[in-house]
């Protein structure tokens, strides 16, 4: 109880927003999802697909999450999550159900790599490198299966190696591990992007888990072979649009109390109870909600310690794809930045040439420090270095700055610092009460991909029904609140 | 602009309440402070000493922030923040202010160390080490002091050496540092509590921050020689006593908007208007509020990354201070935990005796999974090992887990993990349009201690007193609003 600012004495027990002079009646329903990015659409359809009444809370006023596809001047631009693997059956599985079909990413003629100041040439199974570096490569590929067999992808941090590989950075690991500059200097180009980090920013056991968790590294060079033909959007938005008006886009949920067998959010306009919520946003944003009661010390502290990665997707068009002349694919990798990796997007059919280049970690976040026009001029140099010149000569250039979106603040997921997973990764995946967690961060297969969204959405959905259904009143079916 | 639940259009630009629902104009400062801890009411003093007018917004319903002194059965126990130097002008000056005086803290007699398993007797000028040890700790000094000069207290993610120190913690940085096991161990035994966290979580640049800050060795070594009579909460409390009903507690800010030369705050409660804001709360408890417009990426980075240390503080109070009778003052400090420090908080002319045990970082956060009679007997077995067997029969035990406080959640301050510091150190300390920023871990004297606390609000009361006065009307002094 307190006394409100009219002098009323106002209870907090009852099911009414807080502050007294806004009292108002929560609706009901039986699981509230917070976010209606892919883990939280995936969680909720799972559950709608069970027949069980959800609601979908979503702070913005579109749906998707890190997918955003916009159309601009006729061309479709994913600013967003674009590619997916063939080896993964969620994605796989969703697309078909609403009919999406994909795009192989185009991959004739050769890869562009710039290593140590030097252009080459190559793909994902002829890397640029000498003998030296080759065998460098296949020995740091071994090292790591050879780590990535001790970890569960279900709780990395009970593995016995778990406290010293945690105690390292990927740089720090790295180091040690190879002994050719030229190895290393790829693993770099690679890395980086994946991570939307310097390698120097996270924890050997993080870079492993992730590792493990999409089956090691002949399933993540397949993670950009295919891409959604006409937008990666109409995923989530399919999924929505099933969901129909459980989506409530314009919600961000301030406040969860909890108590009695049940769960109540509140938005600055909606207050919903339920019997279950799981919070399917990125960990970092889970501790801007207020619960009451307050969330369990390491689950708050383990929040305060995983910081997005950072990253901006640029997406030029050109009028033609001149890499394809050349022998090229447009797919290119580079060390040195700001530019690390490159992508061909040009829609089939289309006359324009398309190409998507991504600035990771440190170096997205140096050119989000600059203006639109220094930053475009250093990304069109950056991207010269592989295509050439023809580069500077784009038809559009579209950008975004995942770190300056309010409801997102950074890419590709949350990263973990050396000593945090080992020390509080139980709470990452331990519910609260009636409160579940899901996000790319939470998941244990395709970790901070697509694949891994839909997966920790999948199994939060699964948590939730196993206890609403062990919550069922004993002999027979209880009457269920059904949309 | 957006649709309100009642279907009314509710223009975000007016003094209004998010909401529809909740129209409500906002009240009228000058500048508006947000949280009532140490810092938040040395600015807000600052402040009204200068005939500013300003309001004191604080979530909890108390003021003091990490600051909680409570009389329990007869005896004042402070739970948090109560030792100071006598090297700390703000506090001293403050103290003298309110009429509150100090007591020192007990020395006569040895402290006692536990350090690789055996127990020692020594004190701060004469530390239990053999020669060599002794050698080690002074080249470790030396070492400690030629860094520190190069570092700008001020900014320093500025210094040469910041990218390099900033890529080690304090762990890696002591074993290459040290020779001898012994002088690392009474390293480790003095700094963990220092820093409320494992050596390993911690950037080096951080720890020498806080080194410079306080001035080195000699002054740290000061920093536990007196404490408050009677309580330190009486400071706070006199603080706020002063501001009167300019403090409004129970009042969490949950939104800040800004623009048009003016910022309002939210609460659940009140609405305030003024020209400036100070937000003086830690760090990651900044990220918790909506800025609207939202703040710089870099900032809500920067904030992602930066997480409390761990402490709870055990008051043991015994039948009489048995440990004086043996030669010992009651100081002690220990390798291997879960109590690394105890002091002597013996009120003078009290009969009983009292002893202050922290445990700090990991030590804290393992004893807080414990249920509460497990943790008694892990503390009480632990401060056997340095006082004896009678440390094992308290009349009272006293605890408060830092963590566990929904509006603390760890302490004593923010930490940085390696990386961090030198990347997004500018963002701590900028002002975002008219919100400035304060806090302990934005001091650049005694960095998380009561005296940083107090320096930060000062300092950002300057640059609000400042801005307030570059902003007046030319040609004389304006019709200032006073209370």
């Amino acid at each position: 109880m307190f006394f409100c600012a009219l002098g009323k004495i106002c209870n907090y027990e009852t099911d009414r927003h807080r502050g007294g002079e806004n009292v108002r009646e929560a609706r009901r329903t039986e699981v509230i999802v917070v976010g209606a990015g892919l883990a939280g659409l995936s969680a909720a359809l799972a559950l709608y697909d069970r027949g069980i009444d959800v609601i979908v809370l979503e702070a913005q006023s579109r749906v998707g999450g890190k997918v955003l596809s916009v159309v601009e001047d006729g061309v479709t631009v994913d600013y967003g999550a674009q590619w997916i693997s063939p080896h993964q059956p969620r994605m796989k599985a969703l697309l078909a159900r609403f009919g999406l079909t994909t795009v192989p990413t185009f991959a004739k003629g050769d890869a562009l790599y710039v290593l140590r100041g030097d252009r080459m040439r190559g793909n994902g199974d002829r890397p640029p490198l000498g003998w030296t570096g080759k065998l460098d490569l296949f020995r740091i590929r071994r090292k790591l299966d050879k780590l990535a067999g001790t970890i569960d992808p279900g709780a990395p941090w009970k593995s016995a190696a778990a406290p010293e590989l945690d105690a390292l950075t990927m740089e720090t690991w790295l180091e040690k591990a190879a002994f050719s500059t030229a190895a290393k200097s790829f693993c770099r180009a690679v890395a980086e992007e994946g991570l939307c980090a310097r390698l120097s920013e996270v924890s050997m056991l993080d870079v492993l888990w992730d590792y493990v968790s999409a089956g090691g590294v002949d399933k993540l060079m397949t993670a950009e072979d295919e891409w959604i033909a006409g937008g990666t959007q109409q995923l989530p938005a399919k999924m929505a649009e099933r969901l129909g008006d459980a989506v409530r886009p314009d919600n961000a949920v301030r406040t969860i109390r909890w108590g009695g067998g049940q769960v109540t959010a509140y938005t600055d306009r909606e207050a919903w109870t339920g019997r279950r919520a799981i919070v399917a946003i990125p960990p970092t944003f889970t501790n801007r909600i207020a619960y009451e009661p307050p969330l369990p010390p390491d689950r708050d502290q383990l929040c305060q310690r995983i910081g997005q990665g950072a990253v901006i997707k640029f997406v030029l068009v050109y009028d033609t794809p001149f890499w394809r002349e050349r022998g090229w694919s447009g797919s290119a990798y580079g060390e040195t930045g700001p530019i690390q990796t490159v992508l061909d997007g040009t829609e089939p059919g289309q006359r324009l040439g398309v190409l998507a280049a991504m600035a990771n970690g440190g170096h997205a976040r140096r050119l989000g420090r600059l203006g639109k026009e220094e930053r475009k001029t250093e990304v069109l140099r950056s991207l010269a270095r592989f295509v050439g010149e023809k580069a500077l000569e784009p038809v559009a250039v579209y950008e975004k700055d995942w770190s300056a979106d309010p409801w997102i603040r950074g890419g590709y997921g949350g990263r973990f610092a050396p000593g945090v997973l080992s020390e509080f990764g139980p709470s990452l995946l331990e519910p609260v009460g009636p409160i579940h967690w899901a996000g790319a961060e939470t998941a244990t297969v395709w970790r901070m991909y697509m694949e891994g969204a839909l997966q920790s959405g999948e199994r939060a959905a699964e948590e939730v029904a196993r206890a609403l259904e062990a919550e069922r009143p004993a002999g027979g079916s209880a009457a269920r609140i059904t949309r």
